[in-house]
Order: structure tokens, then sequence, then C-alpha cells
């Protein structure tokens, strides 16, 4: 009998939920740390998962940082990942133009250093990027010089994100043939003590409004990050299991992607949010499991490797 | 038998309907003018209009003019309006906030600097306003201070719209007493040649993902410029007429109030726009008349004066 929707991890039921396991596939904030605190006993977890032979992907919506600046953060926290485990946007949106879009031409980038430099390794070039102050007036914001090899618009998280900038997206993205392509549509990134600050969402959707047109989203809950782990590295779904702290992005993507789901109570989403989704009837936002942290893991995992 | 929805003005049945009519509601740009000039026969008409004892109002979304500044430009193209028949989004809004919302504390505003005159003439405080350089990072954003007495957002066109003016305002908004004021929800401004530049619709959504809230709207087709004309000025709706060259502002408003609805052809609607809105169903973005330009109606007038 399959086990009900949502149900704590823990005791035998985690035994035996870790020997089903091969591919372990991780969100980052929220999930292994916080801000820039790992989580108590995450890095003891993701080690001992390796070392007892399971995979670990890092599957993240942020934008802000290249494969290599994640392999260096999860260094420094303890989790000693290698950068070609690192499934990041900046990377997978480079990846998807190149590999999938096939852009032959630029790209206008909204969106910051980490990106520019994953469009670069995959030998697209760009323009845009940095601030842009406001010259001229309406005359002058409507007449914008165009450059003519510009085929896509990219929108990932740009704290430099301007009315100029939106202007100069909305006359490529006039074009048809202009590609739209957003990096992930979070609306917030939740900070420390319940702070947060706007995400790539809000960016993304005051494009959306001027172009008259809808974004392709490259983030979770799209299936385009598993895609990229699946076609590099290959894994078995039946043996996969996507670990997430939100339902809206980790747990959906799981359940599109018909693979297993854990959701960890370290991050944005809470048990409540579980059962108003249950209640709504989106059984895809609602997890197999949860654990209040992937700490709650170790003993089982101590009791395979003995 | 009432006339079938959306028929030609002209000939005998203009006549009828000018003398149907005691007050009209023009909108302007796309209307009485394109950019910086007038329409043909427009100033012709409006004058003519008042002449034979109509009276004429303005009713406009666009919140980057004072009431006088509206005036000015009125008289320079010929129409010799007075400040008191302007209804424009800047003045409204800090009407609604003194009148309606009875607001008490400052405005948070992302706007130009007319919507900061109309707030100061109505004796509303508020801080933001030109441009806001990027500083620091992340946790500099989430701790951004706050003005303790800062009781309301107001978005308008704001051409250094950024994200610091975003992050400023999900902080204000994280606040649920705080109001949440959109002064309009346009999504492109048109300009000459087909041109277009994002409105302030743009800017509204931003906000509005990063808040999880909706802003309320003071501009078409919600009533609210309607409704200060009544209360300021009165008038018989059966006598009304609202006239504009948008069917998702001006004749939805127009349909929301009563009244009747005149499409004039020289600015963003055209007539495969209504068929495909009457096809649709949407009955209230459908006019009950239109005309090729209000310059039409000047025959129909003659024959009322003399």
């Amino acid at each position: 009998m399959a086990a009900s929707k949502c149900s704590r991890l823990a005791g035998e039921r985690s035994r035996q939920f870790l020997a089903s396991v091969d591919t372990f596939l991780f969100d980052c904030d929220g999930v292994l740390w916080r801000g820039d605190e790992a989580v108590p006993g995450a890095p003891e977890l993701v080690t001992g998962l390796r070392n007892s032979g399971k995979r670990v992907f890092y599957l993240t919506n942020n934008s802000t940082k290249t494969r290599a600046m994640y392999a260096d953060k999860l260094g420094r926290l303890g989790f000693g990942a290698e950068a070609a485990e690192v499934f990041g946007t900046a990377y997978c949106t480079a990846r998807y133009l190149r590999d999938v879009a096939r852009l032959r031409g630029k790209v206008y980038l909204i969106g910051g250093p980490a990106l520019s430099r994953e469009l670069e390794a995959a030998g697209i070039a760009h323009v845009g990027g940095g601030p842009e102050p406001v010259t001229g007036g309406m005359k002058e914001w409507a007449g914008l010089e165009k450059d003519p090899d510009v085929r896509a618009v990219v929108v990932g998280f740009d704290e430099h994100f301007s009315y100029m900038k939106l202007t100069r997206a909305l006359h490529y993205l006039r074009e048809p043939g202009c590609l739209f392509i957003a990096t992930n549509t979070d609306t917030r990134l939740p900070l420390e003590g319940g702070a947060a600050i706007p995400g790539t969402g809000c960016l993304v959707r005051a494009v959306e409004t001027a172009a008259h047109r809808q974004a392709q989203v490259i983030g979770k809950p799209n299936s385009y990050l598993y895609d990229c782990v699946v076609s590099e590295c290959g894994l078995d779904p039946a043996r996969t299991v996507m670990v997430g702290d939100r339902l809206d992005t980790d747990i959906q993507m799981g359940s599109r992607c018909g693979i297993r789901t854990l959701l960890t109570l370290t991050g944005f989403s809470g048990l409540e949010d579980v059962k108003s989704q249950q209640e709504s009837g989106n059984l895809s936002m609602v997890p197999d499991f949860y654990v209040d942290s992937v700490a709650d893991l170790l003993p089982a995992l101590s009791a395979v490797e003995h």
C-alpha cells in the first residue's frame, strides 16, 4: 500500500527510504544553509550520503552565482561539492540558450555578473548588465538604439533593474522572433530573521506586462534543471528524491518530474502550507515526506552505513 | 428600439446625439492630441461644444502632470481649459488619500514631480521620489531604514523606478495596515509613429508581485475619476458621454458608470479590437458609438448652433 502523502520520515521509515534512494537532488537555501550558515548537521548528512554511495546534486533557482561560486560556497560550509554537481539557473539558462534554443545572436541581459559569466562560458554574446542611468525623456526612451544582433531577452536577478532596462527589454521583445527567458519567478528572497527582499519574479512580471508576452522560465517548478541533471549525469527516477523547502518550486518540480519529494521545514514553507494545498486539491504541491531538518536523516544514515 | 452597439456617429444621428448630451468627459492623449499636436479639428470641437452650452471635463490616467500643467497644455493647444475641469490621476490620487482614505501619515512615493506636487497641494507628506542609487548588498537591502510615519505606498509613473524602490515598497507593504495605491495600470504609453514605452502598470505589477497584495487603482477603468467629477461638479448620467481611444480604460469606465461611450479611432484601439471584444462577449468594452476623429462631430455641432 502506498504511504499517504506528506508523512514524517523517522525511525524505520527513514532507513527504508534511504535504502530506496540512489540520487538526492537538493535545493540549497533554506535546505542546506540559511544565508551564510549551514543548517546544523546538513554537511554531515551530505558527506555521509556520498560516503554510502549516494549521488548528490544541487538544484537552485538563484541566478546570482555561477557553478564555480556555488562549489566554493558548498566547500566553505563543509559540503565539499564539485561544480559539475551544481545546476543553478545562471548555468542552466546559458545551457538552454546554447543547446535547446540554439541561439544565433546576442542576449539583452537583465541580470548580474554570475549570469553574465555563465553566458560567456557558453559562448553567448550579450549586452546589458550593470547600472543604466536615466537619460532624456519619453521621446529618447522610445527611440533608444537597439543592437541589431539581439535575439533574446534574459531576465534574472538584477539589483540594477530600472525603468531604462525595462524600456530596452520592451523594444527588443516587440520583435516576435526575440526569445524571452526568465531564470526563475520566485517573488521574494527570504533572508535571516524573517526579512525578505524582492525576487526575480517581480522583475519578470514587470517585463511581461510591458511586452504583452510570457517568459519561458528555466527554474523550478519547471523541469529544465532536472532535465539537465538527467542529460549530463543520468539517473533512475524511481530511485531519486527532490529535497526542498518550497512547495511551489521544489516540491512541484519533483511532482512534475515523477520523482519522490521531501519537504524540510528549515526554510520557506511550513506544514500549514501543506495542509492548505491538500485542502485545495493541489496534490502536486504536497510532498511525499517531510522532516524538520535534513539532519533528521543522520541516525538512519548511520544505521545504513554500519 | 435601442441602437445596436458601436454605431458610427454621422449625419442626423450625430445631431440627435449632440442634442442628448450636456456633459462631455474626454480622455486626452489619442483623443484630443497625440504627443504635442492637437488632433486636427479637436480644439474647434471642444470650443464649439462649450459655446453651445455643453460642459467639458478631462479624465486622464496619466500621472505625470498636475491639473495646472494639463490646463497649460490644453490652453497651448487651443482647448482653453481650466484646471478645475481636469481630473488626472496625480490630482485624484492625492484627493483619494485625503478625502476617502483619510490618510493619517506619510506616503512612500514611487512617482514623478507632478504626483509629488499634487500630494503637497492636498497636504499629504511623502518620502521617496527622484533617483535612488544601489548601495550595499542583500543584508543592507533587507534592513533598509523605514520612515515610521509611512502609512501608504503610492505607485505612479516613475522613470527612476528601480530595484531599491521596489525593495522599499515591499518593506512598507509588509505592514498589513499600509495602504497600497496605484495611479493606473496602463501597460504601455503609445507614442508617435507606433513607438511605445512601458507604462505605470509594469511598475505596479512588480510591486504587487513582491508584496503579495493587489493595489487599489485610482485610474480608469475604475470609477474614481468619474466619481470626482460627480462630487465636485455634478452631472446627469443620462446626459453624459465618455469619449476615449481605449476600450480597456475609457470605454470600460463609461460602461461601469452607466453613461454612454464614444470611441474615437485616433488613438490606441481600433474597430478590430471592438470586434474581438464583441466576439468574446465583453460588452463593457464595446462602445455605444464611434467616430474616426472627434472632429467628425463638427458639422453636427454647427447644425445645433445655428
